[in-house]
Parts: C-alpha cells; structure tokens; sequence
C-alpha cells in the first residue's frame, strides 16, 4: 500500500557500473534474489551501515573490504545473515570468495549484503549454484531488475536517477534502495546503492555519502528502530569524461547536491512503502536554537504512536503534537512563542489552540494523503526535516502476522 | 481489556486523610468526576510531576503550592486544563479558591489537579456547582468512590493498601491511580494518590516519593509518550501513634520499602490497563556496567512497536529484541556473551539462536499472559526492570478513534 506516485522511473545507465541478477530461491521463487554488481577498474566504493551494535555479518565484512579497493558487490535478499554468530561470518566470506572465483579477483574486493529474515543461515550452496547466471547477465542497463531483486516485503521497487552537466561534460547518477520501515520485521531493511560515472576517489566519496546519508536516509523513520543489516554504498566508476572531483574541486558543491537529491528520492520512497502507511508525514522544526536540537523535536513527534494513529484517524489532535514538542527534552522551552502548523493552517500559538483555528481547517489538511507539520520553536534559526509515515492497523497485521 | 486479576481491593482507610467526590457532568454524566482529599491539620505533602516542559495548568499550579503546607486536593477528570495559555492558570487557580471558600482556607492550601481532554477551558462554573457536595462527603471510607472520580478512559479503579508495624504501632498506607499509557490520547493521564498516617515531614516525604516514583512509575511504559500532567502526590496525616520517620529512623526503609510497593503495585495495575493490552511484559536487563545502561537497554526492548507487536502475536521472535539490544546505545557491546532469555527458557547466545532453543518452547511462553524478557548483557552487576504491554490493533483503534 503505497502512498502517492511510486511508479518505476526510468533509470539512466551508469558508465562502468553493470548489475546481474539471478534466482537462487533463498525463500520464494518467483524473483530473483540474487544481484551481483561490478565495477570498472580504478572505481572507488564508500558506505555508510548501521549504528546497531550487533550488526549482521555482511556488515562486519563489507565494512572491512571497503578499504580494499572493491570492484563487486553481492546482495541476497530473502536471508538477513543476522544474529548467526561465527558461521554467519563464515558464510558471508564464503559468498564473496564463490564471487572472486569466478571472476578472478580476491574475495577481499567483494561487498557481501543480506537482507531478509534473521537467525537462520545463509543458504551459501543456493546462493553458489545462481552466481554464475547473475554474473552471465552483468549490463549498464539492469538497474530495473537490481531494484527488484533487492526487494524484501516492498510493495514496489525503488529508484531514482539524474544526469548533471560537469565541465561540458555528463555525469549519471542512478540508485536504488529497498526498505518498508526503518527496519523490517525480518530486521534486514534499508539498503541503498547508488552509482555515479563520475570520478572522484574514496576519501571525497565518503565524505559525500555520509553528508547525503545523513539528510536523507537518517531523515525517515516508520518506527524508530534500526535494522542490524541497514547500508548505503556509493560508487563511482570513473568511467566520465569529466574532471575529477575532489574536495576543493568547483564542482563539489552541485555534485555533492545531486547526491543528496538522489539519496532523498529513495528515502521518501521508503517511507512511501511504510509498512501499513497511508500517509506520508513532512515534520519541519523551524527557528530552534541548532541542527540537534531542531532534529531531536522532529523525531520525537516522528516516532510519537499518538501522533502516528492521529494521522490514520485523520484527526486533528493537536494536543499530541504539542505534548510530543515538550517531552522532546529540550530545556527551558517557551510554551507561549511556540507555533505549530498543519500545513498553511496554524493550530497552536501562545500556549494553547490558535485562535483562528477552526476543527474544519485542520479536518480539511487532515483528509490529505501527504501533510506537512511545522514547529516554530522561536528559538533561533536551525531548521531540520524528518519525513514518517502514519501508524495503521495495517502495521500491526504486517508485523504481528509477519512470521505465520 | 485488563490483562490479570484486577479486582478493586479493600482499601484501609488512612486516619486523618479523608476523600469526597460528586458529579460535576464535565464530560459525561455516569459517574462522580471530582474529587477533594482533606488531610489532618500538620499534615505533609510532597509530589513528583510530569517531565513535559508544556506541563498543563494545574501542575504548574500545585508544584507552586506544595511549599505552602497544602490540606486540600482537588482532582477533576473529563478535561486535563492543558494546552489551554493564560486562561487555564486563572482557572486552575479560580478552581483552588473555590474550595479555599468552602472550607475557610488559603487558595495556596489546595493542590489542583486535572486530567482528561486536552486544549478546552476548564469548566469551573461546573467543578465550582459540585463541590460543596463532594465536601459533604468527605470520608476516611471512601477510597473506592475517590479510585472511580480519577478514572478517564481507564477499564477499572486502580487501587492498592497495606499496613505495616511501626515501633509496635500500625501505619496504614493506601493509594489510588489512573492511567491507560504512559500517555492518554488525551495527553492526561497518570495520576497516582498515596496516603499515609505516618509523621512525616515533607522534606523526608519528598526523597520517599521521589524514589518511589522512579522505582515504579517510572519503570513503566506503554506507549513511551509523556504526558503533560502526570503527578503522583504522598501525603502523610501524621495522625498514626508510631513514631515520626525521620531520614535518619530506624524505620525510614522499611516505611519507603512499603511506600516503593504500593507504587510498584499502582504502577503495574496501569500497565495492566495499557491501551489495546492483552499481555504484561517484563523487561529485565542484568549484568550491566551500571543502572543507567540497564535501564536503557530495557527501555528501549519496552518502547520497540516491532517487540510490541511480536508479543501481541505470540510470535518468539527473538531477532527484534536482539535488535533493540542492539540499538540501544550502549557502547562496546559484545554479542558473543549477551544472552536473552524468555521466561526460563534461553532464546539467545553466543552470537545467535540458542543451540538448545526449539520453536515449540518459544511459542509455549509467548501464549502466556504474563511474560519475562531477560536479557544478560555480560558486562556488570546492575540490573533493572521496566513494565510494559503488547502492542495491538485495540492500541490503533483507541487512539484513532478517540475523538470521534
């Protein structure tokens, strides 16, 4: 149940990048499961992963290979390759190295990703036997198929995609996420992959997906948890005709811009698959005294049930977005200066209920299926923006009914 | 929907503390709304309040009073006076001189209270029409009456009572809450009452409710909201024979040790009413470096819709709880020695699913009424313990519904 728009965009090919899927039935057969991505020599690789402390395997090992110059990564969905203990680290090696094999590459260049259910061993023969055919179908122009086959319980595959013009010169950026809640019931959620022809080397491109990690990814919450298997990666092939770029380079800026952009494409997306959503929730704090404290007052009315149901029922109880406000923790708040907006519609200022507020107003914003919140906090100037979803009966089903 | 045996106990009447209530009609017209506790002349009132920084009216207004030797309570239900700016603090205090006017006293001696819908007006024309009837009630008796007046959305009057030997004389302690979550859809909501006949002075009754408080009320959680009105009040009427308690008395912990019970029992009686609950969960972290960790990786299992609703499904899964373990905060955690245990039966170590654990044993716990979540985490001596519920479609279904 998606909200909005969701349709597959079509997706430019990347120079350098190319994706080969293949259906090895780790747990359903009708689609692959299995994506395999290669990259052109001299192509640089940085990720952001999960801040859970008990990350799964792959985690630990594309961690560690990250500083190994990779050129493929390995993505299952269907197992999560999580709280297996040694022989989930066994097998995630295993699965890079059946890559290397038949590739001729060392299995320290192989990123392994798992997604999907939790505790039970990768079925590292399945995964084996399907290789050879997702390696048999590596092309630029499989972006399609890769989002598909990274998908778990999605409703719909997720991409996003845009060409800049560097220098005269073109540079694509395409990538696709899964996820439908911050994490998944299975625990095995958000991953992300996105890959640019431009040149630009390892150092400069973490700098850059942490940055656009941090105001995108790290900017949507279904539910407030963190899967054990949650990871971005950034590619960049090199295969552009345009200048390198690095820290100081011009073109930093826009780059970095469009890659910020991208990443906040597939985020919304994944809060527009929230598990049970029916709508997707802009919660803007304005005026508050920095960055933390503006994000602090956002996920706490995010990750709020009450406002949750609130927005299911359509209801504009705006007394559990103000109470939300004031238990966020933050100190010495002025009740009296605080504004709260549905949309254009101003709910609360000076300590209780506008005055010009009618229930018809927030009634008509309410009945939308995308609504902004906004906070003024009369604070200072720092703004931030978390995007969630509301809280349904249909979340309940999904997660209550997830494993009969 | 009440999980467990929650009839309304016999309640001792406490000397020297005596309750009225009457219908006002503020919200519905079925039952008594308004309650007045008079304490015996020397008497000792302290209290522990809400954290929200947009505390509602009358909290701002009885924290102001406590240091004024209070004698009288005034408690409405129907209508919380939150949310409601200037106006609501001339109300709550209209509502505290009303009952001065009554009984010949300072409007500075009677602490308000109020709990219900939030963002309307107080109707003090109302509470002011019903209070000399609830004045003429005044009883040692009446606990049970005083226990219903309190109630909002609650299924059942919450009570618990004891009484303890002291220096060969009875102390008597008895109190009353309300609370359906930690927060109300209409941000009102748990309110707790606890009297005694002891001699105690408020200064000394301040550190007993305080450390009361955050071995009971603050060791719950159904929804992980804050209201903006939470107060739990201890009186003592110093009207028992037993000597004063004094911080440094031979008694002082063994009278709190009773004090902590009662609220422990108030507490989980919430718990026990939790919106939508069906099962009471206890959270129990051992072996952490210190209370603070303990207590964090409780909270969070405790606030955690995915474990929520797994409970709610009777589901043994095991990898959300790990992954709230996990995402707890806790630094330089060690997978490898954490273990999880369900009730007795050991659902994880040493990295993954326990050897000895089948799913038929998982199963078997999670159809009970009452289960323990045990978690080991290897590192310390401290534990902790927090009291939650499952998280259901009821949960959804209130609080969506609330307002229509």
């Amino acid at each position: 149940m998606a909200v909005g728009q969701v349709d597959f965009p079509s997706m430019l090919a990347v120079s350098g990048v190319m994706l080969g899927t293949s259906n090895a039935a780790i747990k359903q057969t009708e689609r692959d499961d299995i994506l395999v991505v290669q990259l052109a020599e001299g192509a640089s690789c940085a990720g952001v992963f999960t801040q859970n402390a008990f990350c799964a395997a792959p985690v630990h090992i594309a961690k560690a290979h990250l500083s190994h110059n990779p050129r493929w990564l390995l993505c299952n969905s269907g197992n999560a390759n999580a709280g297996t203990g040694e022989q989930g680290m066994q097998d995630a090696d295993t699965s890079c190295q059946a890559v290397a094999n038949l590739v001729n590459a060392s299995h320290l260049q192989v990123l392994p990703f798992s997604t999907g259910v939790i505790g039970e061993s990768l079925p590292v023969d399945k995964i084996e036997k399907a290789l050879p055919e997702a390696i048999a179908q590596l092309d630029e122009d499989n972006w399609h198929n890769a989002a598909h086959a990274i998908m778990t319980t999605d409703t719909f595959a997720k991409g996003a995609s845009t060409c800049i013009d560097i220098a005269g010169k073109t540079v694509t950026i395409t990538g696709i996420s899964k996820g439908a809640g911050m994490i998944q019931p299975n625990m095995a959620t958000m991953l992300g992959f996105v890959a640019t022809d431009a040149k630009v080397s390892q150092a400069v491109l973490q700098n850059i997906i942490t940055q656009a990690a941090e105001q995108s990814f790290n900017r949507i919450t279904v539910d407030g948890d963190t899967s054990t298997n949650d990871a971005c990666i950034l590619m960049a092939s090199g295969c552009s005709e345009a200048p390198e770029i690095t820290q100081d380079s011009e073109y930093y800026s826009q780059f970095t811009a469009v890659v910020v952009q991208i990443c906040q494409q597939l985020a919304e997306l994944i809060v527009r698959d929230g598990e049970g959503a029916t709508k997707l929730i802009r919660i803007q704090v304005e005026q508050a005294q920095d960055e933390a404290e503006a994000l602090l007052v956002a996920k706490t009315i995010a990750h709020s049930p009450l406002v949750k149901t609130a927005f299911f029922a359509s209801d504009p109880n705006w007394g559990r977005i103000l109470a939300a406000v004031g238990r966020a923790g933050v100190m010495q708040m002025d009740l009296q200066v605080v504004e709260i907006y549905l949309d254009d519609v101003c709910i609360v200022e000076q300590g209780g209920r506008a005055a010009s507020y009618t229930e018809e107003q927030g009634q008509s914003v309410m009945q939308q299926s995308e609504i902004s919140v906004r906070v003024v906090l009369g604070r200072g100037s720092a703004m931030q923006e978390v995007l969630t979803c509301d809280l349904s009966y249909d979340y309940v089903r999904i997660n209550a009914e997830y494993r009969t």
